[in-house]
């Protein structure tokens, strides 16, 4: 598929993530988007999920790095379903290190300015199904 | 998780897909709505949709039955990521079984009628990536 606009957005807002910019990560969410922090945990909300990426940076020991690798967007209705390859490293404070592909699914809406917003972040795809 | 609206939604929409009423199935998506025919093949609009419902239904010698088992349904920001597993059945004109379970990944949104509509519908799910 060609080149999705999503794609630098994505990329973008993972960079703000590693930087530990918490307001640019902010900026990438609609006011009341919901993020699954892990399977069976969700929150909902610019400030609830501000609180949430801060206990993970936190949780990660300051070392968590996002990426996607693949990538595929499917837009409808001024909605995009992104589905991708997210790959999570880390090193714990245990000194163990954590690294992880998930295959992970990102819906997004366009705001009334035209701008792609996060409305539902879910990095653990189907994999939520039993 | 609690019961939410759109399983019965849902599966108003496969039991009208399984009668082949196409002007009900048209009533659950969104005008511009994208449809993920199959892997690398992705048609957008009602008019669009309802062809492909139309050929769908006479490649599987219309005994396609389609349904939903378990459902997780993750809201934010007026639209909704449903994972399904998606149960797809039919007897083929050659008299074989068509039987597949798919990890199915739904977009909605709600309308300004407050109502949810379909706005992108990729039964591969996570699949679609390499």
């Amino acid at each position: 598929m060609e080149e999705h606009e999503l794609k630098l957005i994505i990329a973008q807002a993972d960079d703000a993530i590693n930087r530990e910019d918490f307001d640019a990560v902010m900026s990438f969410y609609a006011e009341d988007a919901t993020l699954v922090v892990m399977p069976g945990k969700q929150v909902t909300g610019r400030d609830a999920l501000r609180k949430a990426f801060v206990a993970i940076a936190e949780y990660f020991n300051h070392t968590l790095h996002v990426s996607q690798a693949e990538m595929v967007v499917i837009e409808g209705a001024a909605t995009a379903l992104v589905l991708a390859k997210t790959h999570v490293r880390a090193t714990m404070s245990t000194g163990e290190i954590y690294d992880v592909e998930r295959r992970a699914t990102y819906v997004f809406k366009r705001a009334a300015s035209g701008r792609w917003l996060c409305a539902v972040d879910n990095s653990y795809g189907t994999d939520l199904l039993q």
